[in-house]
């Protein structure tokens, strides 16, 4: 605990946070807020945290954790078809925590608020005793029993991603070692791409109306592209392949891979993409790419879903074969 | 990070939590779960944290500590009225965590789960790089418009609180220093009591139909009966009047007071004690008592909301009325 008298917590959700407070939320001053679901609607909810240290870098600018931590969340309701909603705060924050910091971050959190069209309904703000650590509870709604899952897929379908894949693990690389070969043969605009993608995840929201239309499953791209395609199509009888020359690369990613053409790997297996991965019926295919452009985003078509026991094949015309096996166990 | 192979965060939801879902949380598997809202209802959402050494002792049994996770959320629900849903599990967990404490801490969570009616609907597990930090997010539902609001009680209602008020306070009080002169006079039964009690609330769920009948404003009491009491009529206009003498106290309180008799400030100011407060209108005093007994629940009448702008004031008998004055700033 810090030595010098801090505002009470009501004191600060008066300050920082009940501007952010939509409907339903009575401006934060009660442990509860009501939502009145739309009429035939069911609702979505999803839970991820961020901590300091793990999941971003504690000098990342307020505002961009604040915004990572809402979008995070968000993600996961687009992939699964629905409309955002709201969203729940718990915020604990270090022993040496500042108001400007705070500030900051509320701040961030209001312009994330807004951009993505989903208020603050209520949260808790609570010391951590140890690193921040930023939980996002996020509601959203989709037609009632139209929520799109992520292990339905069926052999035939077409897999597709949005965007572009890799960037935000390369920006991570970046960070980690930025005098590397290949950062340096980045011109500014490149670099300055691939740490955006990473520091500002943007939810595919506006593609969540032709994941109801057509998709089959669907989740979003978070542990990797690899990874995530593995854990779309669990157990067995069913397996992947993909075409790596169809996976869709920034025109930074592409110069990087250039380079240094292991770098692939990186953007295959690498995280937070935040991207939507999805498999739609092979006669649906051009009507989804289709909706998908009139909502504005970008689908690349990338393989298809097999019946087969393995991992998910990455196909390449250069070399053979790649499969990344998922790990039993991960140092948690 | 732990040096030896641990499962991964997929292997641990399956084996320890998946047992717990509930309808619409599709059995853990995806990222996202669906909650089909009751035709005519509103939803009501809550998210409340507990952190090892802050709000819980570290070595509190696991499956006390999932308890109580759970159940100063539900508190919070009852408090507005609605009935329990479901909720979602955010779960930091420190280098340090064993395979034994998450097995006992899930099944506690189970048990509490089914007790309180409550089904897990999602969450996440990360590491908290500091301590353990159990965050809950629970949402309830109650007929449309029907919420019961904090901060509503008008001049002439009744207070009323539910249960018994201070066992927690005692019971952490008693945790903190076993040595002191009045535990030493308490029985086997009333120690266990209290410990009972700090260990794990008991959300007031059954009284909900009884506040949306007649509540006109309603909270729980969890930092405290008089701070509490003075969240409830912010601003100006309103104040309360307390009859200590009232305040039901358990039998294992009364005896601690009767031995140490400032024990009361500790009761009528300590936190834990996830009792009902509430406020209803003059005429509705003996309806509400009917209906709060048939429930189950014991509730007492002991205040009056009167014109004023002080903070409340408890009256006692014996000596000059006490003033529990909120705190502007706080080390938090």
């Amino acid at each position: 605990m810090s030595g010098a008298p801090r505002p009470s917590e009501e004191a600060l959700i008066a300050r920082f946070f009940a501007p952010l407070a939509g409907p339903g939320a009575d401006g934060l001053r009660d442990d509860a807020a009501s939502l009145v679901p739309s009429p035939g609607h069911d609702l979505v909810l999803t839970a991820d945290a961020i901590v300091a240290g793990i999941h971003y870098f504690p000098d990342d600018p307020p505002a961009s954790i604040a915004r990572k931590a809402l979008a995070v969340n968000l993600s996961d309701i687009a992939a699964k078809g629905a409309a955002a909603r709201g969203f729940l705060l718990t915020l604990a924050l270090p022993d040496a925590w500042t108001e400007a910091w705070l500030a900051a971050f509320a701040e961030g959190l209001g312009q994330a608020s807004r951009d993505l069209g989903c208020p603050l309904l209520g949260g808790d703000t609570v010391r951590s005793g140890g690193p921040a650590l930023i939980g996002v509870t996020a509601v959203g709604e989709v037609p009632a029993g139209a929520i799109v899952r992520r292990t339905t897929a069926r052999v035939g379908d077409r897999i597709c991603v949005s965007g572009t894949i890799g960037d935000a693990a390369l920006g991570l690389r970046m960070r980690l070692k930025p005098d590397a070969a290949w950062v340096r043969q980045l011109d500014a605009a490149s670099r300055g791409h691939i740490t955006d993608r990473y520091l500002h995840p943007r939810p595919r929201l506006a593609l969540a109306p032709a994941l109801l239309r057509f998709a089959t499953a669907a989740m979003d791209v978070s542990d990797g592209l690899a990874g995530d395609l593995a854990k779309m199509l669990p157990g067995t009888g069913r397996s992947a392949v993909v075409d790596v020359a169809a996976v869709p690369l920034s025109e930074a990613a592409a110069r990087a891979v250039r380079t240094e053409p292991d770098l692939i790997d990186t953007a295959l297996t690498g995280g937070d993409d935040y991207e939507i991965l999805c498999t739609v019926a092979p006669g649906d295919r051009d009507a989804f790419r289709a909706a998908a452009d009139a909502a504005g985003v970008p689908v690349a078509v990338i393989g298809t879903v097999i019946s087969g026991d393995g991992p998910p094949v990455f196909r390449t015309d250069t070399g053979p074969d790649k499969g990344f096996a998922t790990p039993a166990f991960s140092h948690f």
